[in-house]
């Protein structure tokens, strides 16, 4: 099984923290193909920053998903996860999508922990797109951004954990999810110290996709993939897929 | 890997199918464990016949459940699941909830086709408590109920056909799911000649139950539990694990 | 007029307040009948409780029900009520229910107050099972559970009286419900001091069974009730009942 | 115990008829008070006329409410409903609000039949104003309305039956009302013929206005009622009562 | 341009407030018509109060509405607003659901700041109304009403300014309604100070009064108005109406 | 004022003809300032397309925003508007939002009428993401595409009225919008011979994006606008503003 992990965001060193998780929820007999965006910004956190991504996201997949059996969008807030599924004959599974589907098969009433007080609202906006905010018990993050975005797995650890069990304790979560790019494989750490069930976005997307893929769904009759049509300014291979010229 | 495949159905035949289609999509190296409910109703079709069914539940992962690393309740409308996650520490999946999310990850709308008119009320409210009910085009399924239910995947399989077609085309459902134990294994057989993505619930279950069981999440430290209590009528493992004896 | 009351919890003394409290409110021409669960826990607290308190009650119906005009199930949550209401031709009221509609005659939005947080999110899931969600202002309970449950109307009732007072004035419920068995009676004791309407359960699911029998609905053509089939494991007059051979 | 039981409409003999049914139900210990819109229409049909109801529905409470246990708006959409209760210290039921809250404790889904298309939109409002629209299966209707309202309930009996069994039937209904106050008393009628149970609307407001009295709540210290303030042209009796003059 | 300014209040000073604001809005091409009820009380704060205001209302535009191009009822709440877009051929705008409306053209989420807490919940209410909660942030507003409302706008300047600072910083409002007849025109006056788009609500109402005028749209044909019917206890203008004789 | 009317669609004639009627509603005092998408596809029609016409919206406004009043994204589905409102300091209205807002402020229903069943499904979602769904009729349209969009507008008309009178008649919809570009300028000539209010939404638009400028709301203080960042791949003008260089 070959999976094909796109980092909407343009830094390296997300995509190398990104993929060593994957690897090690797959497993040896998973091949994962890890791609950065080449057109963005280094880390996405606006609403207009995935517009741009989204797009990205397509151009990657077109390019490079030939042969691949699902793609992974790993940042959370999916872009261009529903024009994707439109165009791309495979699952495609977004970060923040697969972890709250996750969480909602964990437990009742999940929420997200993360770094940054600047992606909360976008979190409550991505759960309201799956349609489980009634199951959502909110965001807990630090009051202030911290001054690097890099290392705050490590630099914030006592203080994620102590925001992931107020979310068990005081939000009623069952189950939290560790929310941002730069929290990959923190859950695992934080598990010994925690009373509520943890999920780790990255982590749960691979699992995911991995579940999709070994169902052998059939994409080749559906008939949701847009009409073919003439396009200007995109690469190739996208301009090829919109005018139906691939699969 | 080793799952337990609960049938809150009294049949045993029904439990021989899903057992057989699990198999088939764990492969050989996941140990899927059968049991079939020894009390109950041989077919569940309503709230109460799901009232007794989800106690018996209870009482079979209390009995059989130690040493497997996640639990599969094979009946649509998932009994006794919610209970399941409080008394027990380790993954529990439902057929309906691993079907309706794993749908949610192909897609942003589906439907449900199934055998019986007896049925379709009770699906809708499977959708209801996951949360996703705005992404629900709906139920279809045939006017009146099958004269027997044990052969149906094949009696009424051009019938089928046809109800997917229309979930698909005039509901505007992109994934399909095919409910009902008794139609477990036909969604391959129908995916060359329809134009959905096509969900089969035990297979879906199945590969769910592995995703959860591969994230290695940490079940010892969850607060969620009942305090223990003393109980009345109850089997001695279900009573033990009520009484905080085991976990 | 002869009404079934049916303490779910297996504790006689939470029996005997429920039905003085029930005996006041219906006056003397009413016949109230009292049963214990003899299966399951001394005070349901938890949803895997309810599963099984919900069988117990099926099994109580079944064997107790005749020549009642109603059946009342007294515990918050309403364990079975779905189930029951299928099975048996005559009215059903739970608790929770008959408390949560009899505010919301009573005033716009409404709250609730109870003597534990172990019960608060059940009693969340309570409100939104009856759909009454959005007139909701939430549960206010202390922050611990008390030691025992047997006396807290008197001994906490300084403290519930404050909690009522907070859910009138600062969540802005019109009606405030005093939830729980074991407060069953404190209404009428704490309106002198309280701004707010407040509702006793039992005393509302009294009135209610009393208002739904007075209607003299006929039940005897209604097509809801589960095709007849076979059981195993079951008291013998709930497997008539399921047998299709009583009603 | 004595029931103000209010007409909305200006229609006499639609009060008369309300009034026996609402005596069938109440039995010879109540004493029903009728009183009958003296400025309004004829038969309250559109939320203009119904926002009119609403001030004469005050004006009748303020003049005649003295001495009496609880207030029945008895035409559907319950106009002046919500002011009511702000300003009078006894419970204030409506029709349709009664109506749908005991179909609510009668079953898990509910539907309205009646007499005439203009009215079905209102119906579905009035729902949604409870909350309970998730529970609702919507209005059955004849496609025109009928030339003359005063004798509907015997001129349409068999169209209103067979749109009875369609709400039953096709919509999924366990419970239907029968709305409309010129179909008062119609429900008894066609009990025998319908798979439905039926609700009665002014029977359902009388029994609920007697379980409101029963409960004897204590409606002295609240802190809804609005601030006393000056006001003009009103009568006597309501701006009095707006003044903080009286209770 | 013709604009009916229909203060449902008794205040003429508050008219002759809302009206200035208008006109600085509107410009000197729009000619505002301004009228002060003469039944009510003098600030509509209840529910009881705006039942009354809004018979006014109708009343106010059946004698006065020929020949203006819209009508703006300009008290938060809206009294009437659904009648009289049934009973006349215009369009009706309301000062909370036009302030609503455009905060959400302005942004994703808004909040209200008001000047006193008894207006707070009818602000949701209005809110709810419209159908865009999901989009809201909640009412800010001082603990204890003001003693005197007339000059709230000046007196409380510094408090409001706090309020909508916090309604933007704290509860996430892009945009701010700063809601209450008395604050008409303190928008402007706060915009410097703060991080939030604000909206003035009879600026809002004026704006969208001459943009529904602009578009033109016909109102001759619309078969929403309610049958003609005879009446009893109307003003003359107001019976006219409703008896079909005029438009 | 100067608005700037930017049509996402790559099709010079379809600006022409939005231009023209966009002209006619805002008169000759306002300046339009139509730019055509020059990458992207002819007629957008799926999520796909949105996803990259949204980041041409963002690349003309930035580019030819400087000096405008207001933004108008002309292409029903308003790609690009949540980014748009995040970068630029002046309102943006979307053509979908404002016929949405419009109509919700004509009537309590409103419902959608286009030429093509390609698009009734996204114009169920627009009318979700602004929160408006519970007013919402649905979408009518043919059920198959027309062969070329150019014309559909004189084409079709009697189909688009026939539409228009269901969706008023049969769905209840007091307010019908005529969606698409292709639809511009329709609804004035069908409101002769139609029952409902019909709103044509570049006018809207345009009248909204008018009453928003004449509001003269300032944007300069808010704080929504995304932490300025490096990014790559974009035009200048874009990738200044994402970089916080201008504003």
């Amino acid at each position: 099984m070959r999976l094909l992990l796109i980092n909407p965001n343009t830094t390296e060193a997300m995509t190398d923290q990104l993929t060593e998780v994957a690897r090690r929820v797959a497993g040896p007999s998973v091949d994962i193909v890890p791609v950065t965006a080449s057109r963005g910004v280094p880390y996405i956190a606006s609403r207009a920053e995935a517009q741009i991504a989204g797009v990205e996201v397509l151009e990657i997949i077109a390019e490079h998903g030939k042969g691949t059996d699902a793609a992974i969008i790993a940042a959370f807030g999916d872009p261009g996860i529903i024009a994707a599924r439109e165009l791309f004959d495979m699952p495609v599974v977004g970060m923040a999508e697969a972890a709250l589907v996750t969480a909602a098969l964990m437990g009742e009433r999940f929420g997200v922990v993360t770094f940054s007080p600047l992606l909360a609202r976008w979190y409550v906006e991505s759960v309201a797109v799956t349609g489980l905010t009634d199951r959502f018990t909110g965001v807990r993050c630090p009051k202030t951004p911290p001054s690097e975005v890099g290392n705050v797995m490590h630099d914030m650890r006592d203080d994620l954990l102590a925001l992931t069990n107020q979310a068990t304790e005081e939000d009623g979560a069952d189950v939290v999810i560790l929310g941002g790019a730069p929290l990959a494989g923190l859950a695992p750490l934080l598990a010994e110290a925690s009373p509520g069930l943890l999920v780790d976005p990255i982590s749960a997307a691979t699992a995911q996709a991995i579940a999709l893929s070994r169902l052998g769904t059939s994409y080749a009759h559906r008939t949701t993939r847009p009409a073919p049509k003439p396009s200007k300014g995109l690469g190739p291979a996208l301009a090829a897929i919109i005018a139906g010229e691939t699969s």
